[in-house]
């Protein structure tokens, strides 16, 4: 079981994700960001990259692909919405889109 | 450029992939698929497999994954509608999750 944000450490963090594209999706408490690569292989390969950490982590995006697009979605199911660990995810992909 | 199939490659393509559950997209000339696996690795590894032929092709598909299910959609944007290279993916994508 993961804990919720509290609301002062959700605010905090999504100030600091919305820097680099990540924005709150409507009607849900998750966040979005849409990757752009230079191609199919890039993409892919930023997806299996995040993949790996993902399952290291034992939490996983909701994530869709067309070409060299990706657009994740996170929001920790246990917690009912946003906890530490889809902001740990969201940095770690950020760096990996690098 | 890939060329549209004829009407009758068509219905014939459709009837075959219809058996192992493959369904006409509403309002887009597309076919489209729920593929639902074990758990995340096997899910992401199937993806990783079918990214592998899908660039082999050079055809691409619209997919999305969450956990331990890939929604999958296949139409090819140069022919307008489903070609040959749909049908193909298609059924490599149904030999590699078996």
């Amino acid at each position: 079981m993961t804990d919720k944000l509290s609301p002062e450490a959700r605010a905090e963090a999504l100030k600091a994700l919305a820097q680099t594209g990540w924005e709150e999706v409507q009607d849900r408490d998750a966040i979005q960001k849409t990757f752009t690569f230079g191609n199919f292989v890039q993409a892919f390969g930023f997806m299996t990259q995040s993949a790996i950490w993902a399952e290291k982590l034992n939490h996983h995006p909701e994530w869709s692909n067309v070409y060299k697009t990706v657009e994740v979605t996170l929001t920790t199911h246990d917690a009912d919405g946003l906890s530490e660990l889809d902001v740990r995810l969201a940095k770690k992909m950020d760096a990996l889109a690098q």
